[in-house]
């Protein structure tokens, strides 16, 4: 079976930890059995893994978020990149084109498409499989997942059944109802639309070339920027009449918000965190290397990070965007496909920043027009290539970047450095690329 | 006049804006008329000055303050330095024999004794002037203010003066009660004892030379290790017998924790920090580059500092010692005779940080057995002396200092620089003084 994990974009509703660099589904904040850390996506991942060894993942997401996924999933998993922002509809053509095209996954078999982000158990992925059995038999074009509703949700599309057998034909759709019509739908059986869709890939294909001129995954690719925002569910979805829906009863959490994705904590804190025995409810995720101490407090979460720092009751926590949207912050730490960097001070004329290389990994050969740079190396081995001239570097060497001189470090082992940017004018969009 | 200022000890309590470096006189939270934030010591000197131009000031303190004395007030203000902590007899007594010995200040004038850290206005420095003009008739040995009480607290000492008058002989001291017989005490007309004590130098000449056995300043001062820690209430105030009272009912607040602090403070938020309208009786102190965000909540303060990230409860704040005991964190920022620093990366075999040097001064002329340091210069210009060469830097450059190699660097202006330090064991201890 093919899963294609759709993963969404950048969000500001987990400030600090997540902004338009950093999404939510990367943040490590789900204790494992065996003490450590992981994300949403290596949480997802490994259930997948678990539940059907010999399952083709697929990843379909955006260019920034490639090397968060390689770094935390390790580069065999597949990943078919979106140029740009295009809504689900051009997101699940272009991954249907891939697996065609790029995979060449059979028109015959089947594709299951899920969110990379509910907080679910494992039998979540078991439902999912049989998901693809039934899109398999072909009694329908389309099979989705309904999730047994917990609360009359405004947040959510419903699915009405026809029955209330476990797996029904598709009566209607309702968009996201206020709260009295919610319930309305649940007293009549509804279940709310999961976002798991599964079909043969044959199906989506031909959609695909209904609604858009392409004439392969190439084609697509390249012309994706002029194709219209649209999501799956209106382009697809809404105007299909031959749809199944299967229940599931298993856990199935949104983490959208502090207050959901908190609820899902195994343990109040991460990181250096000290709480009074008088806070009740508080949680706290704390990214700095400096302690955090609460003291008395009640439903609330808080959360720091390079970024900046969140104190928010916990109900109050969904309405964050618009104060997120307000804060012109610097981005101040950021995964890249060789590793990650760190700012640790800004000046008006410097910039100093903290670069950790992985093991095996290089930047890009570049230069710079109006700044120059001092690497101070504080762990690891590598070389460096300085205008054309490869040398050796340790832990304790000092290298000196003239403004348009070309340069690159190589990884031997993991690599630590102290970048020090000076310039007048010091922006990220000051890189020229070059060839080695 | 001369006014002697006691600059206590570094506290814990209003951490992490305090600690064993940082003294609350020194966090910089009160609004001025100019927009600019002061300090408690600032506020202080600033209102002695404009209630007395003429007064002659000095603070009597640790040898830990001086530097941030220097920086925040200037260096012509007098400093009797403590060489270690002693409570408060010996330091006055200390600071008597400096004013005679060193000041050269005649036995006959008057010196009042005023703590450094109370939150009042200018008629508090008026009434101190009063309480010099009583002293200096010499109707009694010593007089003292006491503060009118505002409610039964159990933090203070009180003072049962004979009658009601304005200025009145001394009944009896209390020492600090419970609730309810501070209660009593007040129904019975008692003052709070603010620490306050005006005398003629010579009586307390005669009281230092009655307990310690000392001829001048300098052998006081070679003998400070040796003395027994005595509260001068409990050595001088509570044996004599001949006191005079004067009563103060302007305003008197004692900013000692979070929670009086954050009474005292004109605006709710210092620094980068943006609140929701949900938010009710909170206050930010944000010493970060990066925004603190506040949603929903109610009677709580937030302070960050490179020092770590409180979040209390107002009322609980008061309880923070033992828990802030309980933090192992090193000392991430200080001031310095020269300037300051702070630490801003740590790994296992190296540590960064940004040096502020101020324009004019030096630090000392040092090597390290056990690490080795790379000084990138972000800014200001200036001479290092490397093993006795001196050389002119400006911002960009770079000076690698090998292990046991002696150095220094001279602000011309303002320096800014970034010093990566390398080695096993980096340590604050590996320093060696060497004369130039």
């Amino acid at each position: 079976m093919n899963i294609v994990l759709l993963s969404g974009g950048s969000g500001k509703r987990l400030w600090p930890l997540s902004n338009d660099v950093r999404s939510k589904q990367f943040i490590k904040i789900f204790k494992t059995v065996d003490g450590e850390y992981e994300s949403m996506v290596q949480r997802v991942y490994r259930q997948i893994r678990s539940v059907d060894t010999k399952a083709s993942v697929t990843i379909a997401t955006s260019k920034t978020q490639v090397s968060a996924i390689y770094n935390q999933l390790g580069t065999s998993v597949g990943i078919c990149v979106e140029p740009c922002r295009r809504d689900t509809f051009p997101a699940i053509a272009l991954a249907a084109a891939w697996l065609h095209d790029v995979k060449k996954v059979s028109p015959k078999e089947v594709v299951v498409i899920c969110p990379v982000d509910p907080f679910v158990e494992e039998d979540y992925f078991e439902a999912i499989e049989r998901l693809g059995e039934i899109a398999e038999s072909g009694e329908a074009n389309l099979v989705l997942m309904g999730i047994e509703p917990t609360y009359p949700s405004e947040k959510y599309g419903y699915v009405i059944p026809k029955d209330g057998a476990l797996v029904s034909r598709v009566s209607t759709f309702k968009e996201k109802p206020d709260l009295k019509t919610a319930q309305k739908y649940i007293d009549q059986g509804a279940l709310w639309n999961g976002g798991v869709f599964a079909f043969k890939l044959k199906y989506l294909l031909d959609k695909a070339h209904e609604l858009i001129d392409f004439a392969d995954y190439w084609e697509l690719y390249s012309k994706y920027d002029t194709l219209t925002k649209i999501s799956f569910d209106y382009a697809v979805v809404e105007k299909e009449s031959n749809i199944q829906v299967m229940r599931f009863s298993g856990q199935w959490k949104d983490l959208g918000t502090w207050n959901t994705l908190t609820e899902a904590m195994e343990e109040p804190n991460v990181g250096n965190v000290l709480l009074n025995e008088k806070c009740e409810n508080v949680h706290v995720i704390n990214e700095l290397d400096v302690p955090v101490l609460c003291m008395g407090l009640k439903d609330v979460v808080v959360s720091a990070s390079p970024e900046g720092i969140l104190v928010s009751d916990k109900e109050q926590s969904s309405y964050i965007k618009p104060y997120v949207d307000s804060i012109d912050q610097q981005i101040m730490f950021a995964e890249k496909s060789w590793g990650s960097f760190r700012v640790i001070d800004i000046e008006d004329e410097s910039m100093t920043i903290k670069v950790t290389l992985n093991a095996g990994r290089s930047m890009n050969y570049h230069s710079h027009e109006r700044r120059h740079e001092v690497w101070t190396v504080i762990s690891g081995k590598g070389r460096t290539i300085v205008d054309g001239i490869e040398q050796p570097v340790k832990a304790g060497d000092v290298i000196e970047l003239p403004v348009g001189c070309r340069h690159t470090i190589l990884a031997d082992t993991e690599i630590k450095l102290i970048e020090v940017q000076l310039g007048h004018e010091i922006s990220v969009h000051d890189k020229q690329k070059h060839s080695l």
